[in-house]
């Protein structure tokens, strides 16, 4: 009576397992900037908290599987509002982003069949390829050129008769990095030669600083069909605990075959799908300030790495993560290291080391993800923080 | 470019596949008494509503993948009541019961393993085992001795080198049966025989009648390693939009499991999860008066339906369904005729046929579940309605 080989093949998440190192450090009475993980502080908008405050319905009744048809609407236009026409029909309500993910590779691919996707990549991927079976082919893009993505005929050579998917995240959790169309439109073409899917994760596209634009994959009409995207709105409402995603896609076999699976686990939450209606009701402008207040973090932070010496880093797009080579040997024991031994006027900075977001062996071992959803006070402290533990590591780790 | 060919064999719900027929009385103008879905009527609790319409954090942040501290220590204090001694390690909050039962299988049985469920049963298993890959072996049990377990024996013959796990429901959703603690035990020397897992699946578990005791599969301690029980609020508290489900097990490799299963997917809804805390919060009391009213619903609908000729149904005696035998040859046809040829008054009854919980091909083709999940008044007269319909539909099909 033991549980299943695959329940002891599946990865532990890798960014939760500095938890108990973390717990220990507080309990010491420590002070944690919390760089690790991407949980916005940004108060979820107004009407969204109202939805909660004015709910009036006695029972909290079954919905429909693919999601309220209101929601469904308000999502169709907020795609309108970026000259993508949508209707409601194309559009699937999912449990997070999470389940979003879940369905797709369960839909696009079979037990044994291969997603390729540039890493570092954000890791729940992993989880939910081993869900469904799924194989993840790796793309190793580098720090130096800015996580860019190589050349077609790089990409092509991943393709095998097992490949039924590439997926593309931009702006990119962990790196930072905005995709240009001219990048995006190489995968199309290898989508369109190679008669694959093509998954766009684009839960950060509001998110885009230095006057860029976001490209969603959706624009490609030639690609009609063979594109979905995953998408959340926890990032961009701040509302990470709703637990409210969306598979969006034209394709109607797709839809079809997504809907099966989301009948089988009944419907998304009823109220946190009315404040997401509240949510998509914003008008479009409720992103500008928020964007201006990342970018100006993101400046605290790159500036602020950028000047100690033996960081490699590239300027972040768009998202709120940056991916930093450090002058370490072992990521992973630095990131303890500063939650177990060093702090600075009773403070320390806990980040996420880079090796759970690659698959491919002994990729980032010296480096880190870090976020910037914390704001610009704790920010600067916390840059200060970081070089002085980076400093001293250095100094009894040469 | 096709989708996978797991996701062409999925079935589609076989409960909401009448729902285009549905539609179309409702368009004609016809009123629906909805006997087929069990969605329940009565008003979550006061404090569940309260939870919402007080809530004043700002930010809607993930929270631990194993669900909020404080619904835990409250889940095992409800267990407590009824004397099962449980600590919050113990309880793994999931999205919904639906995420229970897929953690579950994903964890107890591999692709290609078996869990064995007495038939007709509840139809999303179906749609879990596909996801997980897993086989259900049907035991079929039978209307004319009122669904009850046969002897061990008989279930035993289905354990073969691939069995993992046995599933029981109980109070039984479709059936209504609660089983006995002799036939309880009958399966927990099974499994303690055969080394198996015993999933528990006990949602309905305070809707037991006729002065009946339901005993939960945990309160037996020589299986205190195998058992896991399938949880959820949704009809507890009439909280199905809620999505909060969970797994209770001792055994902590199994948790330990689940847990990397649900880090993968973030978190259960934060907003939705305190409304679970105020549900776990009130008193034991608070299920006598729902108890009874669905009580009275129960005899309302038995009474009725035991009158008509040519029907064969058991008492029921826990949840709120009842499978009966109808004298129609295609149960199909006549619950599409029902919506869409028949009316009384502008009325008209819409059931769930049988064949959707069972996966024994041919067996229930003369059977539907009926839902008593509507307030007296028009429990009556659906009653009145259906047992006109069909009276009429024997004339036109005899």
């Amino acid at each position: 009576m033991n549980v299943s080989q695959r329940a002891r093949d599946i990865q532990a998440s890798p960014i939760r397992k500095l938890k108990p190192h973390a717990d220990r450090a507080k309990a010491r009475g420590v002070k944690i900037f919390h760089l690790n993980i991407g949980d916005p502080d940004i108060p979820a908008p107004r009407p969204v908290l109202d939805t909660f405050r004015n709910w009036s319905q006695p029972v909290l009744s079954y919905g429909p599987a693919q999601g309220f048809l209101e929601l469904r609407e308000a999502v169709a236009r907020y795609f309108g509002n970026y000259g993508i026409p949508l209707c409601a029909d194309d559009i699937l309500i999912t449990l997070g982003g999470s389940e979003a993910i879940h369905f797709t590779f369960s839909v696009v691919a079979d037990v044994g069949d291969e997603i390729i996707i540039p890493e570092p990549y954000y890791t729940n991927y992993n989880g939910y390829a081993s869900f469904a079976g799924v194989r993840i082919v790796p793309l190793p893009l580098s720090v130096e050129d800015g996580f860019r993505l190589p050349p077609a005929e790089a990409l092509e050579a991943r393709i095998t008769s097992r490949t039924r998917a590439i997926l593309l995240c931009s702006p990119n959790n962990p790196t930072g990095t905005v995709y240009t169309p001219e990048e995006i439109e190489g995968v199309v073409g290898l989508v369109k030669k190679h008669g694959l899917f093509l998954i766009g994760d684009e839960v950060y596209k509001e998110f885009v600083y230095d006057g860029l634009r976001h490209k969603s994959i959706l624009e490609y009409e030639d690609i009609r069909d063979r594109a979905v995207v995953v998408d959340s709105i926890s990032k961009r409402y701040s509302c990470c605990g709703a637990r409210i995603g969306m598979i969006v896609t034209r394709n109607k076999d797709l839809y079809a075959a997504a809907l099966k699976f989301a009948q089988a686990r009944l419907c998304p939450p009823s109220v946190e799908q009315m404040a997401a209606l509240a949510a998509y009701s914003m008008p479009m402008d409720y992103f500008r300030g928020i964007r201006e207040e990342y970018d100006k973090r993101r400046e605290i932070l790159y500036q602020g790495l950028k000047e100690i010496p033996g960081i490699v880093i590239h300027k972040p797009q768009g998202a709120f993560y940056v991916i930093v080579r450090l002058p370490v040997k072992d990521i992973e024991h630095f990131a303890v290291w500063m939650l177990e031994e060093f702090s600075l006027d009773g403070r320390t900075v806990m980040i996420a080391p880079a090796p759970g977001f690659y698959s491919t062996p002994c990729l980032g071992t010296d480096e880190a993800r870090l976020a910037y959803v914390v704001n610009e006070h704790d920010l600067r402290e916390a840059v200060r923080v970081f070089r002085a533990g980076l400093t001293k590591y250095q100094g009894l780790f040469p």
